[in-house]
């Protein structure tokens, strides 16, 4: 990243649960922050040097994988995966300033935070109608147009923390009080974080072929070394039916042995495996690395067989 | 199914890929055909008994699994995969008679339709704005309201023969022109279609435990029968980051000896593994089993053994 | 095994290791016992109905697997282990009365009893010759012979309880302390003993290929159904270079489904694999089974798929 | 090796087999060769200096593994195979001239050979009376003395070769036409064999804990990198029952890179691997490596992971 000011692109507008992580980031309070219309434009603007780094979400523990980021980032220009952030997924009802529950009769927000506020309403105000919008920040926002069609709007605390003329009908409206959404900072490629002792390693995998082998064999890349994995998504590859490319967090960090022969195994099985960075987990949990899984043993292993090859050198 | 003129639901509005899906089914011409808002509400309508099947897309050679129909299967009341029907993707560009594309300044459609007829739109129409809808035939046949906000709308073939009144401006403009999407006809529980030679068995199963060995247990129940997968998806049970379930399609049929193995070992190791039904598949493509994996050499293991126990009864 | 007194024979002459095996079978010492001069005579007296069952030595914690033993019961009519006998292996130096240590020039025991012994007689008696003998028990009684060549043998302590007329001028002298003998008890296929909780079942598996999958596969067998090998040994099947059978121990009864399993899962892999029994430990030490392999685990996976093909019933 | 003329010690006496196999060293004709009474002391003269080179019989095709040199070689201070010889084994049935037949009441030879005729005495000269003899030779060199208890002898054929005072009264009497022994060349450490395409390494595994997954995590190091293994046999540490070592061969040279990876796995399993040696195959016959196994991919996967180290040093 440069010396001066960085820049910051993140999924927008402003107001959503991703600003939300960005802000978590050391320094981007003061930073430029870029909105973004969508994954693919905001790493368009990393990969262009228009921003030095971007926010997305990639992983929802009730919608799963988010499909636009792990094929934005799959496809393209490389790009490094710099550090994870966790966020809670918290639902605010808001309204214009005076409005009450019973006068609603229109609630907009993003698909997704429908899905995930539906038994609120069924329990505290059914039959409400529902206004798709482009993001829960949008409708929120759009709330303080006149003429706006809705009378509320489901959205991220950030926004009524910015938007003092909006008021917060109701608190805590999720369906699941532990949902929570995991962003990640993607860069250019450059110097790596270093190993805390509790990092992961994302990586894009194509299937070589279609036959269950494959997919085993790639694992086994893993097993074999102890190494755990915190996630495996499935995406296809857009070729045809049954193509697919995987995308996997790996419990380690590139400079540690088990995961450098991992790499090196799945190069060997899927020449197109794509490395996506090694960073620091935000749980800060270590894995367990049995004795023979360790960088001691791998270099002991690896001098063992030097030793063997140096002192039979081919007479 | 009952006797009477089947009730079917699918995926609406009319007009969509889905209700050409179900048209390809025997019969369906002439009978009921109930359109519904969603995957989960169709499901829902055979559960009830609304409905004798269900006609819902489940894979997209290029947007992948279709996570509506994966979770809301997934979950509830039991049901059964009884046919499946591959539809060839193509988009037309239609609009009110007379329109010609410089006329058009807005175009709508349903969001993955859009994306996959982007570069038909860079290359032929640069500029032209998007409208989102919730399906391309409600894109197509708002056309026909006055006031429509829009030009033109991108949707499937049926649409156009089904309303003589909208002009086709433009055929194909998909982006990859074998694009091809996976539809799955659902019902309740109950006689299972006889096997063809040539069968998919689709399944739910619950990764039981966070490790990596699990999913290497899981395709080996598979993998030391000779079962292939053609299909393999990973989906949040939305309970916490890192919980999955996985959505398998496997060549053969429930009635093939080591396709039954495969699924005792299944419910071993994940008792909550959920069988959806075995069916013809759609490309009538028959497995390659080898001779240890066939119906014979399981039933002659299975009378080895027993044979040992009967003549070595405990004493 | 008939009403009558059971007829035994064993590995002999008289006095050897394999003669006090026999003595720990309830009964043996009350009935007919014939020694037999090796191994596959002593299985072929039992495959002919001159004895009921047959004593023989199976394994050893020094020399490893006996290989006669090996092959006479790997070949040839079926044959089914009943019981396992462990005997520590301890040796005495015996010599006519009045023979002092100093007096002896040359000692005659079997090969391994002097293999197992030389370091006790480089440290107590250095530069003794030595004469080979077909047992310990005849280098021993050859000893009350006028003009034997030799003048002390090693053997078991049976033969001087059983040969008064012997004197003991050395006891313990193996050089391992802790060594000790498997032997097995073999009759015609019956009625098989009755799970205990801690039982054995042993095997002659034929490597199907030369390739090491193959192995792997068969070990597959065992380890995906949590099944735990308690002793692997390869033996050539004489046809040429690189063909291997191999004879395994495994911790489990026939009765136990997890063994089923392995059993069903081995004769498709190689059909020409041999039961050669299930019967009580020694050691009487009861397997850890998980859950999951327990026989209740595979009952219920069972009786899942059969529901799923009852209900599901070709229509 | 010495510049002088080598000094080859062997599993005597002269007119074995293995001098047979020792005969077929280039230079072994006019080099020193000293007989030694078994495998454990060729090998110690090859340890202290006192022969250069050691040939001892490894592997029969109808006994197995030679347990002597299995054990000899496992133990003790550390040596190289460093070639490998094939001997048919035929025997002959020999006398002093003159003798028939019919004037046969006894005959003598190692009960191997013993072992490997008798179908042959079964049917040409039935009731024989069979005296054991240390070796094929002595037992043949020991008709030349007055007063041998036997008429005939079962030898190689290079006794008769070498001894024109004995008669041959029957050739190829052995059960087996295509019996063949194997041999190897043991040295010092020191250069290995260069790589010829098609070789052969040895090693000798310890099992490092009595558990099924631990063979097979040792199988798994050769599987994972499509390594092939010619030869497995087991055998006891002699600590106690069930714990063994593996004696393997493995189709490739440490020289290639596959091989490489194999032995650094197995060493962090079983930090007490030992390294025999890579030596040419005696058929000559090169392994078929897959591309994702070859020099060149294992290459190209290191040199991945190190622009990835490289690219990515922690900043």
């Amino acid at each position: 990243m440069s010396a001066a000011a960085p820049r910051y692109t993140y999924l927008g507008p402003e107001g959503t649960f991703t600003e939300t992580a960005l802000l978590q980031v050391p320094g981007a309070e003061e930073a430029v922050r870029i909105p973004a219309g969508n994954a693919r434009i905001a790493l368009e603007k990393v990969r262009h040097g228009e921003a030095d780094a971007a926010m997305i979400p990639i992983e929802n523990s009730v919608e799963g994988g988010v499909p636009a980021t792990l094929d934005a980032i799959a496809n393209g220009g490389e790009l490094r995966i710099i550090r994870e952030v966790l966020v809670p997924v918290t639902f605010q009802l808001v309204a214009r300033k005076g409005t009450r529950l019973e006068d609603i009769t229109v609630v907009s927000t993003h698909g997704h935070a429908w899905a995930q506020t539906r038994e609120w309403f069924d329990a505290n105000h059914p039959g409400v109608d529902y206004l798709t919008a482009s993001s829960t920040a949008a409708a929120a926002v759009a709330l303080l147009e006149d003429g706006a069609a809705h009378q509320a709007a489901v959205c991220a605390p950030i926004v009524s923390r910015t938007h003092p003329e909006l008021e917060v009908l109701a608190d805590n409206i999720g369906d699941n009080p532990d949902a929570v959404t995991r962003f990640i900072l993607v860069s250019r490629p450059g110097p790596m974080p270093r190993p805390t002792g509790a990092d992961k390693t994302t990586l894009v995998i194509p299937l070589p072929e279609d036959h269950p082998g494959a997919l085993m064999e790639i694992l086994d890349q893993f097993a074999s070394r102890g190494v755990n994995l915190s996630r495996i998504e499935s995406r296809p590859t857009g070729q045809y039916l049954g193509h697919y490319f995987f995308s996997i967090d790996a419990d380690g960090h590139a400079h540690d042995a088990r995961m450098q022969q991992a790499l090196a195994g799945l190069h060997r099985i899927s020449p197109a495996t794509r490395f996506l960075g090694s960073y620091a987990r935000a749980d800060a949990q270590p894995p367990v690395v049995a004795p023979h899984n360790s960088d001691a043993a791998f270099a002991a292993a690896e001098h063992w067989v030097a030793g063997i090859l140096r002192d039979g050198a081919a007479g």
